[in-house]
């Protein structure tokens, strides 16, 4: 069994959290997220305020690229996902990507300004995550994307976009020369 | 689709809450907590530090009656679940029992001091709450535990308790008339 660990990665404040997962006869069990031992273990202590889950019923649902004004805290409760991340915030690390598969035993912190996306390996897949501001429909015209399918990120999505379950939305956002950085937040 | 509400129960203080489940392509997708909207809807603004998932492999996975010290928000992010809740605080409401399914669509908010359970009825099932304050190992010798089997408040359970799975743990709580109850909370 992982032990709680926090790693970093390639995009700056883009973090990958090993969780411990105790199982016995009746399954299995997790501390998805603990403030205390988390904000110990290096997490920012970023104050949720919001928890969605999306059930992704097929292998190849694919959804974002999306960055929104708030840090998420993403993991799964069930099944198997390809995530990807691309920072899109203004400056020297522009464009930059990673991946990595979670399963029930990782989480990721997205700070915000980095683009996520994830696409479902093993389905059905219940994303859950934790966002430290209040999503709103008319606010979603200032969120920032980036096509799933731009050729300078070049994400090596496990099934073939042409073959992967979209939302008419996600096949339109643009590609990375015509996406608009994001400034640094104004405090 | 079920539009957000605040149900109260016979218990004081257990709330259900429908939630909406907006469907497409891909599968759903829920606001599973968001403080600002649910606060209006009349639940307490509970403050969590915790989120917590368990995974229930089978049908007839039985786990509980904990009453913790601290709140509990309830649902579950793939399955269905039968919930069980016993009032175990001091007073006139000592030993009524409420119990009602959870799909995707419901959550429960359990207050302190009320005891906690479920069994799946369609496996798996990952039950996901929020806590408001951190569990310790430690501190389990001061929970308050009752037995599932419990004649008086007689919760009928759709997997008959000799077939479920269940934790030795559980297997050992104390009947209804050798539960101290639960204190009001020193403040
Ligand atoms: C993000 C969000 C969405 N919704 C509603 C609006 C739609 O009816 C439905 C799906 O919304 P969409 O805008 O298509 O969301 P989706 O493409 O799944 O993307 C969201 O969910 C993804 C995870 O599933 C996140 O990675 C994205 O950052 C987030 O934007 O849920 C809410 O009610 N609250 C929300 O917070
Ligand atoms: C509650 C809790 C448990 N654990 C660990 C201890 C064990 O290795 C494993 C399972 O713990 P148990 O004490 O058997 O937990 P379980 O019987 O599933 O009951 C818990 O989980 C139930 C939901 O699954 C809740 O309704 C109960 O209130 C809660 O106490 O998880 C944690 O690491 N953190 C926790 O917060």
């Amino acid at each position: 069994m992982k032990q709680l660990a926090v790693h970093t990665t390639s995009i700056p404040g883009l973090l990958v959290i090993d969780l411990p997962l105790p199982g016995d006869n009746r399954g299995w069990f997790k501390e998805n997220w603990q403030r205390a031992k988390m904000v110990e273990a290096g997490l920012p202590d970023f104050g949720p305020v919001q928890n969605n889950i999306s059930f992704n019923q097929v292998e190849g649902v694919t959804r974002g690229i999306h960055a929104e004004p708030w840090d998420k805290y993403i993991s799964v409760a069930t099944g198997r996902v390809f995530g990807a991340w691309v920072d899109l915030r203004e400056g020297p690390t522009f464009g930059t990507a990673y991946w990595h598969e979670i399963g029930p035993d990782t989480a990721i912190f997205v700070p915000r300004g980095v683009g996520n996306a994830f696409q479902t390996i093993e389905a059905p897949a219940a994303y859950t995550y934790l966002v430290n501001d209040h999503w709103s429909e008319a606010a979603q015209a200032q969120y920032t994307f980036l096509n799933l399918a731009d050729e300078t990120v070049a994400i090596p999505w496990p099934v073939p976009l042409e073959k992967a379950e979209l939302s008419d939305k996600d096949r339109a956002h643009p590609r990375l020369a015509d996406v608009v950085p994001v400034p640094p937040r104004r405090t």
